[in-house]
């Protein structure tokens, strides 16, 4: 053992595990695993984002799956080498199945597989036209009457949805479902994405004034192109609405704007999605054959129903829909709520000469931009990491690889450290009343993004105004709203001109409601969360984001979004999911997992 | 010697050469060259864009140079070695001067230095914010009444121009005033581009339908934001056209379309232009300390002043101006000239089924498009350059050292390869009667383009069918236009309904005449060029492109342009030599060249 370095080791490993798999061996290849073990796979072995936890979830999958993928050739990633560190050994893995090539990440404890993560890098005979596969362009040699490719854009914008139908329709026009639509693109997926309002980018337009990105550069990139190197750290909203818009015309989608949905249903007979849409006045009938809800985590406003609502005498308002300060200069502001936009939108009252008071009705975990930035995210998405050698499909990769299960002990230390760096930061805000939380284990922001996706603030300013006293703040639940403000549960009157009810958004599936059916939306469940048991995220536990990128139990109706990462990164794989669909490639899914939960 | 590598050996050298310019010792430092040896400054030594040819012009230049200068630090570049092959070693060199950065290339035989790279990269205190020096975007912290992004990009329109002046106006919207536009932002350096068209990119959309770029995409990058890998080799001209537009907004530039500059003059009191503009209807006057002419290449037309033009009863334009072939159906055109455009218009108009006759009046180098790409580009443009780890930048700043002085001499075998490897073809050319030259001294399209910017034609398929007999050819000058047709000196008549004279373009110098006066064209002379003493090249021998990218013999007037590589590289140093006038810093200029011709 002396003498084998961890690419021998991984090599050998790699060369036991793809032998005993192409001997149909699943106890020789299960046995390769250490007793607390994970395989998580996008795609190849079980056309669905899972994750199989220990030996025997292992066992299972490949008993069903194994014949099928037909994986080979599992060898150490060109131009890469297996590294070991404090008693892990790492390395980027290739494999090929029957009908696609593979990428991934091994970690090996004592000579056994710990975490090995398999994705789906493209599907052979289908690869995407880039590098040297790029698209010629100009049309050379002599041919009669041949379109322009101006000719060509305005062919396709005529006839798609009209003369000819899209394989996919993608509701919702923001970050995801731009991102997607350019992968389908790429794999000549043809496509339409449909947006409400009258520009790409224009989601981000709309919001509030002082809207930057939460999420630094590095983490934000869309698939192709990413940002530039004079692009800011945190965009502000209309610069991120200005490339979006810039990208969608690059990469050549088929974008519809001022086009709503009114009504979605899919004839089981057919196999096909009937979409009645509104396009600017016009009513289309589209007929896809797959349907992907981009609607957005910060799309379907939860807005309270506190008794009163409708007697206030001022202007109210749900933070999705709050235009900024300027009108309010002078007067008193009370926003509900003590997350993200609470923060932020107190702000930026208080900037504009707004008296302003913020209610916290429950905890909220907040930690400081430059801390997140260096501390929770540094190593995978920083200049220093790029730098470093970092790119960022590696540092998608490497978060994919670590299990959800155990993703909380990951970072949990990392949590440990911003309290104890930002220490008189956390004293401060303690001493002005505001209360904290770390996550329900302490495990910081992350996890309450994944598990619920709210119950934080990244602070960029907000917190010193609370500190200082300047955002004032009040605790408790609402009872009720009166004509002139919020009458909390303890008697506290808050006098208001404005109430913004910063209160989040519900679950994704509330738009298939919406749109399809409530049968449909409770069939499907709730998307998002892990099933974690922790505070909005009841168990039992699924292991992976619920409803999101892969298969749901209605057919052909998906679900794509999360943040500028999971947009970019987990587009690859729906992408791959829809185009082996369209290509008549044989796609067994496993590991469909129960609906607990309606919303 | 045996036990020194190449990269002990420059490293010597460098810190020999080094010293002696430190201890001021000019004729030591210029021993250190080879009698055959070049060394080409932009900026760093000279302020100038300039090749000094031979131990004596250097030793001229340092004398002049080197005391201000104050050049240190001598290095082999930050994880570069040097390399050895054919006797000639050559390596990546980093130093440093008084007020710069500077980065370049150093050829050694026998220990002698043959060719010297120095470049500026940067100047210090004035570096520019990218990568861990981005912006931050968001605003942190808090502070009352903090403009958005949008509302810090509105006031800075509503302003530059009106109630504060930019130091820089650059005349012409295309690919050259947008790629400087970039830099000077970045740069912090306020200016505004002119831009007569109605949307940036309609440079190229305007032009006819079938036109697509000639150079590959590895060659086209713009600075900052390369093309994506999805990008077209050859870039359909609406494509180019919505990645400017897109590239405009997304650098921030301040654009003005529908503008056109009606008159400029310089006050050499006040060391101030002033430019009076028609922007959109309204007059404008600015008063910008520099001004650059960034009109193109192809901008300036060539209109030919035959007898009879007037009485031509059917439609006749420049090939800028030409449409497209859809009007001339079933009719017939004569196109005058076959170099780029005549083929590329030919070629359309047959594949329109218009009756097209060729006229050649002089010789064209033809070369196609795939030898020209992997014999003429591909070890430094390509997809493979990229793969074995070419960057754009490497790529630029290792053609801009080879000296133009002998750049035939490497150029010439490349032309040799292709005249081989198409033999067939140019046979097939020759037989239909199309006269080739391969420039005066075999040395191919790039030196064409270099010493007049014309005579050639990439083919991308018009050529085979020349050779075919499907686009006819005449041969000769024409003696006049008739009512019908062209007639030609030795008697031939050429009916036609259309007649496009593809006759190029004019000395970018016509600008100046056009908007400054005739007066400063003359003391500026001719664009371009590097007075080769070959076809309309004429010597003497200046060594550089006469007043590209460099100080003009009328102050603060500068051109800038080119093909998109030298327009992406050559607007760095343009870029820089005006930050450094604008922050006061010295820039004495040594080299400015006689004026020999005028246009």
């Amino acid at each position: 053992m002396l003498d084998t370095t961890p690419t021998d080791q991984v090599t050998a490993i790699l060369n036991d595990f793809g032998a005993a798999l192409e001997a149909g061996d699943i106890a020789r290849a299960t046995a390769m695993f250490q007793d607390d073990c994970y395989w998580r796979d996008l795609v190849t072995f079980t056309w669905n984002i899972a994750t199989l936890e220990g030996r025997d979830a292992i066992a299972a999958m490949l008993a069903a799956q194994l014949a099928q993928t037909a994986p080979s050739g599992w060898r150490i990633a060109e131009g890469e080498v297996a590294t070991e560190d404090g008693g892990v050994t790492t390395a980027w893995i290739s494999f090929e199945t029957a009908v696609a090539r593979g990428h991934g990440l091994i970690r090996l404890k004592n000579g056994l597989i710990w975490t090995l993560l398999t994705t789906m890098v493209e599907l052979k005979g289908h690869e995407e036209p880039l590098g040297f596969a790029r698209p010629l362009g100009a049309k050379h040699g002599a041919g009669k009457h041949r379109p322009s490719w101006k000719e060509e854009r305005e062919a396709e914008a005529r006839d798609l949805g009209y003369a000819t139908q899209p394989y996919v329709v993608i509701i919702g026009g923001g970050q995801g479902g731009i991102a997607l639509g350019a992968r389908l693109r790429q794999l000549n997926v043809p496509t339409i994405i449909l947006e409400k309002n009258d520009r790409p980018g224009d989601s981000w337009r709309n919001r509030y004034k002082s809207l930057c990105l939460h999420d630094p550069v590095w983490y934000d990139h869309l698939p192709y192109l990413p940002f530039p190197p004079n692009w800011p750290v945190f965009a502000p909203k209309d610069k991120i609405g200005d490339w979006l818009e810039m990208y969608t015309k690059i990469m050549e989608l088929n974008y519809w704007t001022r086009t709503t949905c009114k009504q979605a249903s899919f004839d089981e007979a057919t196999d096909e999605w009937t979409v009645v849409v509104d396009r600017d006045g016009q009513e289309v009938v589209l007929r896809p054959k797959q349907l992907v809800l981009a609607t957005g985590m910060s799309a379907k406003a939860n807005l309270p129903n506190y008794p009163g609502m409708d007697r206030f005498r001022g202007d109210q308002h749900h933070s999705s829909k709050h235009p900024g300060p300027d009108a309010y200069r002078g007067k008193r502001a009370v926003v509900i709520g003590s997350n993200n936009s609470a923060h932020d939108i107190c702000a930026a009252l208080w900037e504009n000469d707004v008296d302003v008071t913020m209610v916290q009705r429950s905890t909220t975990h907040i930690v400081r931009s430059d801390s997140l930035m260096e501390i929770g995210l540094g190593g995978l998405y920083s200049e220093q990491a790029v730098r470093g050698g970092m790119t960022t499909d590696k540092a998608d990769l490497i978060f994919a690889s670590l299990p959800y299960r155990i993703l909380h002990e990951f970072q949990i230390p990392l949590y440990d450290q911003m309290r104890e760096r930002d220490a008189d930061f956390y004293a401060g805000l303690e001493k002005a009343g505001f209360r904290l939380d770390w996550g329900d284990d302490g495990s910081g922001l992350f996890m309450k993004y994944l598990r619920r996706g709210s119950g934080y603030y990244i602070d960029v300013g907000a917190s010193q105004l609370i500190i200082d006293g300047k955002i004032k703040l009040a605790h408790g639940q609402v009872k009720e709203i009166t004509e002139t403000g919020v009458l909390l549960e303890d008697g506290t009157e808050l006098p208001a001109d404005v109430i913004v009810y910063a209160t989040g958004y519900g679950s994704m599936n509330g738009w298939a409601a919406d749109l399809i059916g409530q049968d449909v939306a409770d069939k499907v469940g709730k998307c998002w969360g892990l099933g974690s048991a922790t505070t909005k995220d009841p168990g039992p536990w699924v292991g992976e984001q619920r409803n999101m990128w892969k298969p749901t139990k209605q057919p052909a109706l998906w679900f794509h979004g999360g943040n500028l990462h999971q947009s970019r990164h987990y587009s690859q794989f729906l992408s791959l999911q829809l185009k082996a669909r369209m290509e008549g490639i044989a796609t067994p899914v496993y590991g469909m997992p129960e609906t607990y939960h309606l919303g």
